[in-house]
């Protein structure tokens, strides 16, 4: 059993007075502190357990015994930096690889999502001598300071931030709350044409587009899915203007849509990104990640003359752990699992919706479903508060869920991939509670959300207060005073 | 004893096949595979010892038990994130905030020396609202994008490079190849000036300065120690600029100099940096890092409003690994260590120098030392073919030593901290050896060294051909052929 050190009020202390502010914890006005982990549970100082829902790192289970058992060997025999030749940095190349589409052959590993997509950066500008980048709304790419200018959700978070001129902004292509929805003919080539219209202003000031990146399923943007047939539409206009395509995978792949292993391969398999950008679940929790390209580009990224290295990229340590992880995934299906859990976790959301008012969308591929709460069904109107609501409530039930996306009203499930269906009936039945809780609050009723979402059209053009506007700080709608534990803001909580 | 899942040869193939073609690896004609490590020795796959003179990340020695029994404890316990509290954050904060001067108390924990410059660079950018970065001939700073920028080392390495307009070079304080030398009245303030009349140039062009950034002791720049006294005035020309100093001990931190346990240290008690970034030794090989600054500085990067989240850094652990290098350096004196053996290293070194007229510099600070070779101790010649035989030839012998510096003819030691006095008389023995022979096939005499040393004045300007003018792939010098193993070319293997 884990002890600690201090008690709890001290690690607070200590935390304000030696780490940087801008660093958050979760609910801080009572933050959680975590000493142990197993599986999809943590635990705190006095041994209570949480279920994780939102822990999309811990991909295969906390502490899986054989990810930690990889590990411990390879320390305890070699860590050095891969200017030495070592099987495992070859084999775990070649185990990648063999996920992906056979022309992405050629991996740089490095530490963090981050790293990967500022090298994606790199790779794109040279092979295309493009200097321009294009991302959609509420992207989160990384914290450098490239990905940074590359990510409206956070340089949104910016008092006076300035847009890099060499940045275009796309439309997200969100169904439920974007331009093009659900009840669209073709969203796919209207959210697809809403790119070319960009690439077309952006030469039109002379620039060159060196790269379209998107993470293949926007999480912090809001869970959102993009159309099938989106990327392949994205992909043609953006290699005819000589850029190439970058799917971020860092938050979403490695089986976690369950169908597939790539997020990416939702959109069919006549579509293939140039660079794929993979992170946070790779390891387990160990610090790495990786960039998967093709040939020629990684060919024209070598003929720049330089050289690149990456200190700890590709240890043998990391390639132990990252292989032992893909071991896992195969060995106890957890694709699979996240297939039959997820199906079964929107399944029960899906009932939610029929009796809730509040729950304006459900949506997931796997274990990555969001549920989007609305205080009107045929507006659309955030509920943000109430959604800060459910996740304090559920804290209080020892449940981890989060809410993000541009309004922070979506709930986002990301859980690790053992997830049960027990664990998803238990969470489901909480929020079916909280939720009845706040609509008696909000004197909300079902048979009136169901009329106003039929009574109107759903051709019209969102308003502003479906939100289309940005407002990150937006705290606009009133706080449900009944509900207790929700004068507390976590609101720049993300990522 | 390690195992081998492929043989040479097909890790060779595996690794063209499917790792980026620019991550070289050391001796590309016939490359080391390691397959175990401990303390300052690596073993091939055939259980032939090397022994390691240039590993300056497995600090503590490879693959020490008390980091290993660290990690694995910790692994088997709990490794998330930073947004629940924990105790290995603060107490690993506050360990590393004791070593320093105490206005330096703010830390954020980060991936790599990389993410640690990166992030160095948007705390002064956002706490100046300056954009321009001072930069030292030959520096280098990290691999991602905004470092490259600031990294005359790499950018000179490719074809075409444009350099930023909001990045300014200054000259290195290089007292033996440099503009100032060891026979300049005052090194220390003439270097300084010339930073500021860098500042001067950019605020003709109406920029404003956010931070001069240099490593304590330039590194791969060729173990370039500057004068005392010069840090202190450039942060006083900075600070009249409204920039900050950054000081990248990623490097040379944690007590490699011997006197100091950080390496700005040596510049006297009234130096303090504004931040420092560390890095590469911090975990023994373990992926992570550190930046640390004042408090004024971080409230100002948190007004901002942007959160800054760090998937990985500062997981319980990387700090529980943090936290067992401390302590074994601690513990083992590995400091002392440094500084006992390497003022050895240094001493034998300059009996080298009396006797080998290719010996034209020796400088070091424990266990920081290079060795610069010349082909004439008067116009200091790079001796940069030399340089190379010389590593491919300790190769042969099974020790390992890089050649780095802007004409690659700076021999560096940066051994693990647990190298001794032995180590240090075997290579400077080998060294001793392979001098002799090369200085036979060059017909090169001490003596002859030594009149044209003291023939001419050592006020004269350094000619082009002594090294101001870059030239990372000159290959202008003759190979001395009599020398075998030398057609090799490792130029890019820097850093």
């Amino acid at each position: 059993m884990a002890t600690t050190t201090f008690d709890k009020q001290k690690t607070i202390d200590l935390r304000r007075k030696h780490v940087g502010p801008s660093c958050k914890v979760f609910f801080s006005h009572d933050p959680i502190k975590i000493v142990r982990a197993r599986g999809q549970y943590m635990y705190n100082e006095k041994d209570e357990k949480y279920l994780d829902c939102i822990n999309n790192v811990a991909h295969v289970g906390h502490c899986h015994p054989d990810v930690v058992e990889a590990g411990t060997k390879q320390m305890e025999l070699l860590n050095t930096n891969s200017r030495f030749l070592h099987d495992n940095l070859v084999m775990y190349a070649q185990r990648l690889q063999a996920t992906l589409p056979e022309k992405l052959s050629v991996c740089y590993f490095v530490n963090s999502g981050s790293e990967a997509n500022d090298l994606a950066l790199r790779l794109a500008w040279q092979y295309t001598g493009g200097k321009d980048i294009i991302t959609l709304e509420n992207a989160y790419h990384g914290h450098v300071s490239s990905l940074i200018d590359i990510s409206p959700y956070k340089f949104h978070q910016m008092t006076g931030a300035e847009t890099s001129q060499h940045v275009h902004v796309a439309l997200s292509p969100d169904i439920y709350r974007g331009k093009y929805r659900e009840d669209h003919p073709d969203p796919a080539t209207a959210y697809a044409e809403n790119v070319k219209d960009v690439i077309e202003q952006a030469h039109e000031k002379g620039h060159k587009i060196a790269a379209f990146i998107a993470e293949s399923l926007q999480s912090c943007g809001g869970q959102v899915i993009p159309p099938v047939g989106y990327f392949q539409k994205v992909a043609q206009h953006v290699r005819n203007a000589g850029g190439i395509f970058i799917a971020d995978e860092v938050q979403v792949g490695f089986g976690r849509v369950g169908t597939h292993f790539w997020a990416f391969q939702l959109q069919g398999e006549d579509f293939v990104p140039d660079i794929v950008t993979m992170g946070k679940p790779i390891g387990n929790g160990h610090p790495m990640s990786c960039v998967i390209t093709t040939r020629e580009v990684a060919e024209s990224f070598m003929s720049s003359g330089m050289e690149y290295f990456n200190t700890f990229g590709g240890n043998p340590v990391s390639c132990a752990i990252g292989l032992a992880v893909l071991d896992v995934i195969e060995k106890e299906d957890l694709q699979g699992n996240a297939l039959l859990v997820g199906g079964y976790l929107t399944l029960l959301l899906d009932d939610l919706k029929k009796r809730h008012p509040l729950v304006g969308d459900v949506r997931g591929c796997g274990l990555f479903v969001g549920l989007e709460l609305v205080r009107n069904r045929d507006k659309r109107t955030p509920a943000t508060a109430e959604a800060q609501d459910v996740i304090y409530r559920l804290k209080e039930q020892r449940i981890l869920l989060s809410a993000d996306g541009p309004h922070r009203n979506v709930l986002k499930f990301k859980p690790p991939m053992c997830f049960t269906r027990e664990d998803a009936k238990l969470v489901v039945e909480k929020i079916d509670q909280i939720l009845t809780d706040l609509e008696r609050a909000l004197d909300l009723h079902m048979h009136e959300a169901v009329i106003s979402e039929n009574g109107h059209s759903k051709r019209k053009e969102p308003s502003d207060e479906n939100g289309l506007v940005h407002a990150p700080n937006d705290s606009s709608h009133k706080h449900v005073n009944t509900i207790p534990h929700s004068k507390n803001n976590n609101k720049r909580l993300r990522t």
